[in-house]
């Protein structure tokens, strides 16, 4: 059995390359295996019953055992680096950036991407085009509030780079496959520079 | 200033019923300040301003410092008690089993009884009620997937009661107020009933 984690993965998922840049931040040697999520590939019954019963990836396989949950992967990996702050609150505070990530980030800003650029508008269901200016509004306002948070800051959680950051650098920093403008957010491009400006980044095509 | 966290809440939001959940758990004193979710008093320039940006609550209030996001809320009060495993996989684990929960099973099942319960059926917009059938389904496929995961186990992460277990108590429980029916999930209720009997529980009218 490999001791190096694997990691279940489309590569091009914001999910995973969050999973990827935290391996390369922390200087974790990995395995990857992909999956065609648009020829199902996460549903089959073998991966339903091995590696994720929620059809999904990433999942980050440490032995025989499985993690789901990108942000919960990147947890696992950065475990004991500074991408984990030590102290209580800030600890507290990076994963309020994670959970709020997935809430309030993730299905506006990742879902319009996966709209736009994988399943193509014109393909969409009357539901999902009914949503969009919904998620529009949402991912603005995400947007938003990320670039008012940076305002005067280099980093979303105390004075170094964390988890937070990597977590929302996946879909932020490709947000314009979404149709989101970047441009409106100037302090939100400049710690896109800072992020990518750290020691071990990798881009999400590397 | 008060050394003793502050709960910025709606004591009826499941969300906020986590973190007084774990402060009871863990013996942590907590002052509550409570709002009217339905009266906007969460999207107030003052709350904005002072407490959350987001708008939402619960917010944990420590010192001046405050923390959105309930399960980020759950982890500081937490930290150093056994409701947080020292294992590193079973640390990731619980936190994979709380990012679903606000990724798959809230969405779903806290948003279906708020609309039953809070909202009104009646008074839900074109878009809500065309999605009824996918929260239904998606919020019986979360419960499905727990059930299964709870065979033949006590807790959902390794041997005792955790945090996952506690974040995904609040809104379960009262999962029959959205019209989900637990009785197509023993294994959950075995579990609903194994929280209810831990020292320490609070039930959500606490």
């Amino acid at each position: 059995m490999s001791e190096r984690p694997i990691l279940h993965e489309h590569s091009e998922s914001g999910n995973c390359y969050k999973v990827r840049l935290t391996a390369a931040l922390t200087e974790t040697p990995i395995e990857r295996r992909e999956y065609d999520i648009m020829k199902g590939e996460t549903r089959t019954p073998e991966f339903l019953a091995k590696v994720n019963k929620n059809g999904r990836i990433p999942v980050l396989q440490i032995g025989d055992r499985f993690i789901p949950e990108s942000n919960a992967a990147c947890h696992y990996l950065a475990e004991g680096s500074n991408l984990i702050p030590a102290d209580r609150f800030d600890h507290a505070d990076m994963l309020r950036w994670m959970f709020w990530e997935q809430y309030n980030h993730e299905p506006n800003i990742a879902t319009m991407r996966f709209w736009i650029g994988w399943v193509g508008l014109e393909n969409l269901s009357e539901l999902q085009r009914l949503q969009i200016p919904l998620k529009r509004e949402a991912g603005d306002a995400a947007l938003k509030l990320m670039d008012e948070h940076l305002d005067g800051r280099d980093w979303l959680v105390g004075s170094g780079m964390t988890l937070a950051d990597v977590c929302l650098f996946a879909y932020t920093h490709v947000a314009d496959a979404g149709e989101f403008n970047l441009e409106r957010y100037p302090k939100i491009v400049r710690w896109i520079y800072r992020v990518k400006a750290q020691p071990g980044f990798i881009s999400i095509d590397a």
